[in-house]
C-alpha cells in the first residue's frame, strides 16, 4: 500500500479515499470551498504552482475530468503538459512506467493519471521519485477518489448533516469506481444509510460496501431517500450482464423520473457524475429540473482538484 | 433569433453578421487595426482576458481557424481549453449541449464553437448563461463571421472606398460559409458590385445574395474587378453536383491564373480563405504574386478575433 | 545549405550539426548547463520568449520530443501551439509549405519541426522570413540536432575528456538519425574513437560516418568502451533487411546485458535515446542500473532545447 501522507503530514499521493480519516476529507473538502465564491465563481487564479509541471496521462478517454484538472492545475498557475492514450509514445510501444519515468526526468511534478487497468496508479507512485507526486484520476472500476471528493462535497453543501442522511445510488455499481469513491466518501463521514440500487447481476460482491443495503427494484430503494446517485450505464454490460435489452427497458425498470422522485423526500438531491444518457439513466426533467446538481458537481470537481493539487503542492520538492 | 448585443451596447455573442450595422461593424475593424502594428507585427500582449477561460469547440477539422483563435485568445490572456471534434465526450456520446453545459458549470467565460450543423451556434448560445459568450467559428454552408470581418478588414486595408469597388467570388457560392458572411459584411459596408462566380449548379438559390450578379463563366465575372476571392473547393461536390470531371477541368475553367487576372483591375487583390488548393482555384504564380493579399488575410484573422474577444470580455460576469 | 548563422554570429536556424564549430557548439552545451541545477531541478523559468510563439509540426509521432520542446518554450515562457501529424491541415491536403506560411502570417517566431522525409526542414527553413527561425526536431534518418546536442552534454558531463574517449554506437546505425547526429557533434569535438557496431547490413555506407571503426559483432565492438550508445530497433527492418527474425534472436546478438558490459571499461556509461524496448536493445538491468545514464540524457533534452531557443530568441525580428 502506497502511503499516501507525508510524515509532516502534508498529502503527497491521491490514490484512493479508502485510508483517509474524517479531518483529512473534511481538510480537503474546507479547501475546495475556499475557491467558489458564491456558487458562481471561482476564486482568482493562485500562484501555487508557478513554475511546477503537471503531466496528465489519460489512458482512457475522458473530457470532463481531464478538462477539469487542466482548468484547476492552470488555475493554480501549472504548466500543463497532456498524454492521450492513443498518444505516440504508445505507438512505439513505450511502457506505461517508461513514459512516466521520462516525463519525472522532464521534471514533471505531478502525474495525474486514468487508466482503465487496476493497480496502475500505485504502481506508478510507488516508483516516481520524492518530492513528486501522483494523483488517481479514474483506475477500472476501482477508485475514482476525485469524483469521491466533488460527490460528498456536493451532498454537503446541500445536506451537512450526513449522519442521518439516507444516500441511494442507482445503476451498475458492480463495476462502477464513482460508486466505490463516494461509498468510501461517504462511510468516512458516517452517512446514516447507504442503499445499493441496480439490477440483481450488476450488483456489488457481497463482501464489498459494508453496511449498505441492496435493491433490485427502484421504487424502494428510493424511499425516503435524501440523495440518490444515478450511475452512467454502458448499453452493451446491460445487455449481456444484466439481460436488459435496451436503454427503454433499462429507463422503464430504472431511470429517474419526476413521478418516481415522489418516493423519495421532497428535499431530495439528485447527482450523475456525467456524461449523462438522458431517457436512459434519468428523463430529462429531472437531469434538469430542481432536485438536480448535477451543474454543481461539475463546478465542484474542479475546486476539489484545485485543493488536491494545492496540497501536494506543499510536498514537492525542489524550487519550483 | 439570438440577441447578439447586451442592453449597453456591448457585444454579447457573434453568431453571425448579418444584423450588424455599419458602427458596429466598423468598430470592431478598427478595434482590429489596433492589434496590428506596422503590417508585420501584433501589439504586444493584452491581460483583457486574464483568469477568462475561452472553450474550442472544434466539432469540423480545421487548423487555421483552431490556431488562430487560441492565439487570439492567448495574446488577451486567457486560458485556452481546446475539444476536437472525434474527442472523447464525443465518443461517450454526449450531446453537444451537454458538453456545453459542462463547461460552463466549469466556469468557462467564451465557448468558440464550429460545427457542421447549421443552427447548432445560435441553439447553444440561446442556453448558456448570462454573463457568458459564444463565438461562431464556422457554421455548416451558412456563417463564418469572423472570416467575414478578416474579408473585409483585408479589403478596407487596400481599398478603402468600398463603395465603388467591384467584388467578385468564385467558386462553389453555394455551400460556401465564407461567401455568404464575406457577402453580409460587404453589403452592410455598401459595396459597389458583388459578384458571384461559379459553375451554375454551384450557383446559390435566387432567393439569397440579394443584389449579386451571377457568372457562370470566369472571364466575364473577372471583367473590371477590384477584389477577387476564390473559394476553396472540394472535388467530389465538383464532380457530382457540378458535373466538372477532375481538378484540372475545374482550373481550366474557373483557376485563377495570372493571365486571366488581365481582365480585372491593374491594382486588384486576390484574396482565398484558405488552406489553398495550388493548380485548382489558382495558380501558384497568382497565390505567391503581386496581386494576392492571402497572407494578409491570416495575419488580420488573429487581429479580427482579438477584436471579437476583447468586445465580449467586456460583457462577461463576474471577476475573472 | 542554408546558413544557420547571422552576420552577428547569432544562431538563427538549428537543421544539423555538421557545419557547427567547437565554440560554437561548446557554447550552446555551456548554455544548456545554465538551466541545470545540481542534477536535480532547472532553473527558474526565463522570460526570454515572453510573447513570442513557437509552433511545434510533428508530422511524425513522438511523445518525448514534443514534449521536451513543449516544456522548453514554455519555461523560456513562449506562447506553444501544436500540430500534429494527422492534424487537420493535413486533412484537407494543404502542403507543408502552405501550413508554414499559414503560421508565419499569424506571427509564429520559430518552428520546430520533426519530419519523416529528409530535406524537408531545409526547405521550410529556406522559405521563412527573416527574424523567423526553424529548429529541426528529427529528420528521417539524416538527422536529429537536439539530440546529437544532448547526447555530448551528457557524455561531456560525465566523462569531459572526450578526445580520450571511445564511444561505441550499437544498433540499426544506417537508418538512425540519432547515430548521425551524434556522430556529427563527436567529431566536433574530437572524439578519440567512435566505433559503429551493429548487423552488417545495417551498417552504414562506408563513404558515411568518416573515420569510424564497424563492428559486426557486439563483444569486439565494446571493448574497453567508454561510452555506449544504444539505438531504438524497428523489428520489421530488423527482419526484412538483417534477417533477425525475432526481438529474442536481436537481444541474443546485440542486446546489451550485465555481462556483456563487462568487456568495456568499468567506468562505461550507457546512453538510449528512448523510448527503450525492454530486453530487446537493452536489459532492464542495465537500463535501470549503474552505468545508465538514460535518465539524465532526458533531462539534458530540455536544457538543451532551452538553450537552442534562447539562443535564437537573440535574432528573432520585431518586439515580441
Amino acid at each position: 500500500m502506497i502511503e499516501q501522507f507525508n510524515r509532516d503530514g502534508t498529502l503527497r499521493h491521491l490514490i484512493t479515499l479508502a485510508n483517509l480519516n474524517r479531518t483529512q476529507l473534511n481538510a480537503l473538502l474546507d479547501h475546495a470551498e475556499t475557491y467558489l465564491v458564491g456558487h458562481a465563481h471561482y476564486a482568482p487564479r493562485e500562484p501555487r504552482l508557478l513554475g511546477r509541471t503537471v503531466a496528465l496521462l489519460f489512458f482512457e478517454p475522458s473530457t470532463r475530468t481531464r478538462v477539469s484538472f487542466h482548468l484547476a492545475a492552470t488555475r493554480l498557475s501549472a504548466d500543463v503538459v497532456t498524454l492521450d492514450g492513443d498518444a505516440s509514445s504508445r505507438v512505439k510501444g513505450e511502457t506505461l512506467l517508461d513514459t512516466v519515468r521520462t516525463l519525472e526526468a522532464m521534471h514533471t511534478d505531478v502525474f495525474v493519471v486514468r487508466t482503465a487497468e487496476a493497480g496502475i496508479p500505485a504502481l506508478l507512485a510507488g516508483h516516481i521519485g520524492r518530492g513528486k507526486a501522483l494523483i488517481n484520476a479514474g483506475e477500472a472500476h476501482c477508485e475514482h477518489p476525485t469524483q469521491g471528493l466533488l460527490d460528498v462535497l456536493t451532498i454537503r453543501q446541500h445536506k451537512p448533516d450526513i449522519r442521518n442522511l439516507c444516500v441511494a445510488i442507482v445503476g451498475d455499481i458492480r463495476h462502477s469506481r464513482v460508486a466505490r469513491s463516494a461509498a468510501q466518501a461517504l462511510g468516512i463521514l458516517d452517512v446514516g444509510e447507504l442503499r445499493l440500487v441496480g439490477p440483481e447481476p450488476l450488483l456489488p460482491d457481497t463482501n464489498e460496501f459494508d453496511g449498505a443495503v441492496r435493491y433490485a427494484e427502484l421504487e424502494p430503494g428510493l424511499r425516503d431517500a435524501d440523495v440518490i446517485m444515478a450511475l452512467r450505464i454502458q448499453r452493451e454490460r446491460m445487455r449481456k450482464e444484466a439481460g436488459i435489452p435496451s436503454n427503454d427497458a433499462y429507463f422503464k425498470r430504472f431511470g429517474l423520473t419526476a413521478e418516481r422522485l415522489k418516493a423519495a423526500r421532497g428535499d431530495v438531491i439528485v447527482m450523475h457524475p456525467g456524461p449523462i444518457n438522458r431517457e436512459v439513466e434519468i428523463s430529462s426533467a429531472v437531469a434538469d429540473g430542481p432536485h438536480s446538481v448535477i451543474g454543481r458537481q461539475v463546478t465542484n470537481g474542479v475546486a476539489v482538484r484545485m485543493a488536491v493539487l494545492a496540497r501536494i503542492a506543499e510536498g514537492l520538492s525542489g524550487t519550483p
